[in-house]
């Protein structure tokens, strides 16, 4: 088809884009908007920020805990609960294999904090697997070629586990074995918003044996910017000095606190949504019957679905280009194939799509409808 | 008088708190406000906020570099700076000895990055004195027991010399200097654009022999959060990486930096407004002709004035609690003794007072009024 | 008995101790002693040391190398090379599950040098487990999430493989393999000479795909102080650097480099002895047939011996202390019962016995007859 | 002159060279070797090492210090002060600024350690200029801001001031006075012995107010190898584990440890003969009474004499160059002439000439032939 041709064509029928890469994409809306044009700030580099000051407060109360600090972002969240907690020159901070604090932070523990991070196996579900975790736990001791486990981190919902949620006892027996060793438990919980809508309980219960959390305003929430890091009043205090020292201290961060403020008001019930609309996708996928692409619908338990490729003489980012393009060859007017649906490539057999606020019911069904075409198209031709 | 007199009293007039603690103190005005709130975001994460883009586009235009970084602080991007450019373990980064990164930033070079900062002593003006420079500067050699200078950091304007303007041949020559011996040159340029106002000349000009240059959007342009780090391609790819190890990655941070964009295209030439206010200042005190209380006119360039104190029984703190402290007890109705006005105390025998957009030209004549007030009593019982 | 009489035994029969922890514990012979005593040495400090100067040169000859360092451990030996060859902020160390550097050098890749390990499983031979290797590299890319893997480390032999020689043709693909990808690859061969008496081929043809080799001479080899690491210029030129920062430069140590040059000369070939004493050990404790103590015999490939306790209501500590126990309540002469034998228990179910040359054939006999009594006693109780 | 010419008299007048650049230089004699040979030997990684555990032992007490630990040399003594002492991130060490630690250790507080280095100028003495200390000092406080003082460093005798040492009075003042702020101080001693023979009184006297003291054995002290860090038991401990993270644990370091010992016993007294050397020396040059060539002879303390040059055209760098060379053209029989004298540079206008036990009564007569017979021809060639 001619340029001119595709173009006319794009005009007319206007490309509908999915993303479903993360739920960091979402845009604020505009009482969100409207809650940072009427923020009431002062500057932060003083303590002076009232909208600051009243979200940190209003987390240390969520969580159950004393106190609590506004970030730029999850990683710094994670970054500094190390710094803190696993102090010591020598420390070695156990975390899953799976974590986004070992895969994803470019090993910040080491090359910023110090500290050696021990991988754990992750299970399917996202906690250890304990003999494991017991073999690699090393308390403090008198042999100097050891480094001491100085700190524990688990990861809540699991992202790379496929957004599962940790189970309540297990991260319970775990805070009170580490806490009985002088071990600190922190949790990554940059999704526990989505743990604690899943399993119908606050996250105070989730973060009771968890002597920090960590969790992130722009993901699932949707406010545009910031984390909190949380935990007892001695710990956000040095969280403080390490906030500073990394440069994540801000002035009129009452802007963005604004939007966090708002999330935590009303964006934390509708969760729910994306977890349904996961389901929803999930399902529609194991209804296809193909052999190549499937799901665990078990797995399944917040808004991030793990979908498994299993092509022959394609990978799993061949399928992502195909939901990606949009055709225009065809003439009929399924709006479906007009739809391009952006997903993540976990590697060459595996794809996560994430869902969130800005995927409306009818996205979902546009979504599915893509789905369907390509996977139809690939089982056609593999059959 | 009563508690309940001064309740009274304090209802029926105003306290009026002028804030002259530091730049940082800026509120967002509605204009400002209202660009956030149409701000277009998207999420930084992936590059794809265009407000961040156009923001990052606009200022390496403006100072004649090849790309930016948008950060959450000023002291990321020296902390950045640090990192990129002096690369080698080993490496030593010469500041100045009344300079920010040297004295207010926690030890991060060394802490963070792993260099050691060697000081050299800062000028009244915030140049270097150049014999001890050059006795300092250790270029690369076989000689293992010493660190390089892989680094060399100006301040401009700077802070603690009293917001002194950088010659700008100054910074011409130590920049082709160290060029020759492959050393970069870095500017900590958090309020270069009162440099940029004070001389009349583009900051492109000041940045020109400079490897990188940082600014501050929340200071004197009165933006609410944010800071820019600028230089070549290659340097701004690994800033990036720099900053998410940090945690300075943020999301739909298009949203802050809105108010950037604004400030960069509506608040720059307004700083001259500070300059001539802080020159106000000093001249009102000068005139005093207090014998404890004085200024240096000459040394005044920009937006912050530092007082020399020397006071028989009392320091600069105690001075600066009395500009503070409200006084009830008077009858008259002079609206600057009901004026406190909050400043910051340098050490014993000065202060710091800056100008910013937030201080009216009522409000310097309050302030006026109120130094007028504190310093004559002052003198009165001194003399 | 009394204690009394427990004395009268004592002296009676001296107490033998045959000490198996580890090859690190070998005294220097006369020999040895007179080489050091005659050493012609000079200030290192200033590279002028006779002695140091020929062991490294010698060294670098032996392992067809450039260049090579004289260290006064081979912890600074894995150090430095980590240090020197991952030389980027935010890289990463792909090392094995088992190796030493992981698990006995008190994380200083990480505290140290700033660099996130990566473990990837060991097999039983010491190789990696080559899909998880291939799934853990992660080569330079532009992903700010990612550290980039800069360097990758075996061990060889691989003390807790048990003493196992990584396949020559495994090193040489691996090597390859890295190159191509410009990552270099460093072997931790602190005993890489008994894996080249083991194999009957010189070290030089062991390290030719290594971009560094670090390895002791204070293990096997008997020397009482030292390491070395070798590998081209300009590599060994930034290892002297990082010796020096590290506090590794010494003085006159050609005194102890002397027993390291006689180590090269006089002790290799008889490397050959340990590992037939170890092979004699193993063979008798596997001629016992005891269901609780085995040995694997197949896999005993050098001078390190492991065993694997199978114990009813013991652990592997248990049946170390009655090695070492001594007694005296027999009448009858058999003097293996007065024989103490050292070793090290290396979890609950498994020791290590360490071959070297202050062990005589007398003393392999007496320790076998010692495990013989010991092994028999228990299986007597449990069967 | 001819090549040959040349060779055939530096046959027949063997050139004799007077090896002055430091103290580090010196060889082990034939009674400090036979101690090496005789040493009883183990393995001081399980710390089993007699004559190590020997000289720490015997160190301590000398110190009046609680344990003290052997090292590879003097540089990690202070490196593992600093990381022992300065523990918390964001620590700030005051140091001299003419200091080792500043000058020579490559950085590693800060490239190791992740310590800022603030540098206090440093009086002709070795002392600090007072003043500047306290404006420097910043005990711990609430302002993220600001890397607290977390230990203070000095350096006796002090190297490049000139071998000076310091006064015991103001050591004690300034120990008494960062204890109460709960700073400790560190005494970089590598040539502490040359304090206590200068003064007359014992290494207790002069560490009392020091939490720990490093000294050299292979400075004037004449041992091959080794430094030695004292101080009480927890700070000791903690510092062999820091050893063991840099690489400084070695094995049967007894046979080194021996060459300390006798050290200790034999050759502390006779330093005074270097100091009385260097005051011959310095007494000689002030007699030439060259307006070019200078000492100050009330600043020689020790054994180190610093030489002031002020040559037109010159610079100190030519002085050196011209005492190491020999002059064949001269037909007399001087054998001063024919002797090379090796000192080193500081900068363009002073050497620094270290007299040590290798240093004969023939050696300093000669010595000071030679650089009458240099300073004469320049002052000659100047007049």
């Amino acid at each position: 088809m001619s340029l001119y041709k595709r173009q006319e064509i794009s005009k007319k029928r206007q490309t509908k884009v999915i993303d479903l890469r993360s739920d960091t994409v979402t845009q604020p809306d505009l009482p969100m908007r409207q809650a940072m044009f009427d923020a009431e700030v002062g500057d932060d580099g003083y303590g002076e920020d009232p909208t600051v000051n009243l979200l940190e407060e209003k987390t240390a109360k969520l969580f159950g805990k004393e106190a609590a600090v506004f970030l730029p972002s999850g990683l710094m969240g994670n970054l500094i609960a190390m710094m803190v907690h696993a102090k010591q020159r020598g420390g070695e901070v156990i975390v899953g294999s799976k974590s986004h604090i070992l895969l994803w932070e470019q090993g910040g523990a080491s090359q910023i904090a110090g500290l050696q991070l021990r991988e754990v196996r992750n299970m399917a579900d996202g906690t250890f697997d304990m003999a494991e975790f017991l073999e690699k736990l090393r308390p403090e001791g008198p042999d100097p070629h050891e480094p001491y486990t100085t700190l524990v981190c688990v990861e809540n919902t699991h992202n790379y586990c496929g957004g599962t949620i940790l189970p309540i006892e297990w991260i319970d027996q775990l805070g009170k074995f580490v806490k009985e060793r002088n071990i600190p438990l922190h949790m990554d919980g940059a999704r526990v918003f989505n743990a604690s809508v899943g399993l119908g309980i606050p996250v105070e219960r989730i973060a009771r044996h968890c002597d920090s959390v960590s969790f992130c305003l722009s993901k699932g929430l949707g406010a545009p910017v910031g984390s909190i890091l949380t935990g007892n009043k001695s710990f956000i205090e040095k969280a403080r000095r390490a906030r500073k020292v990394l440069g994540g201290s801000m002035r009129q961060s009452g802007i963005v606190a604004a939007a966090g403020l708002y999330a935590l008001d009303h964006c934390v019930d509708r969760l729910a949504d994306d977890h349904r609309n996961a389901k929803k996708i999930a399902s529609a996928i194991k209804e296809i019957g193909s052999p190549c692409v499937t799901v665990d619908l078990d797995a399944l338990e917040t808004n991030i679905l793990l979908v498994n490729v299993n092509l022959s003489g394609m990978n799993a980012g061949d399928l992502s280009s195909k939901l990606l393009q949009v055709d225009y060859d065809d003439d009929d007017d399924d709006r479906s194939r007009l739809t391009a649906v952006r997903i993540v490539q976990i590697n060459d057999t595996s794809l996560r799509m994430v869902l969130h606020k800005d995927i409306t019911d009818e996205d979902v069904d546009l979504a599915i409808g893509k789905i369907k075409y390509v996977v139809g198209k690939i089982d056609a031709h593999n059959g």
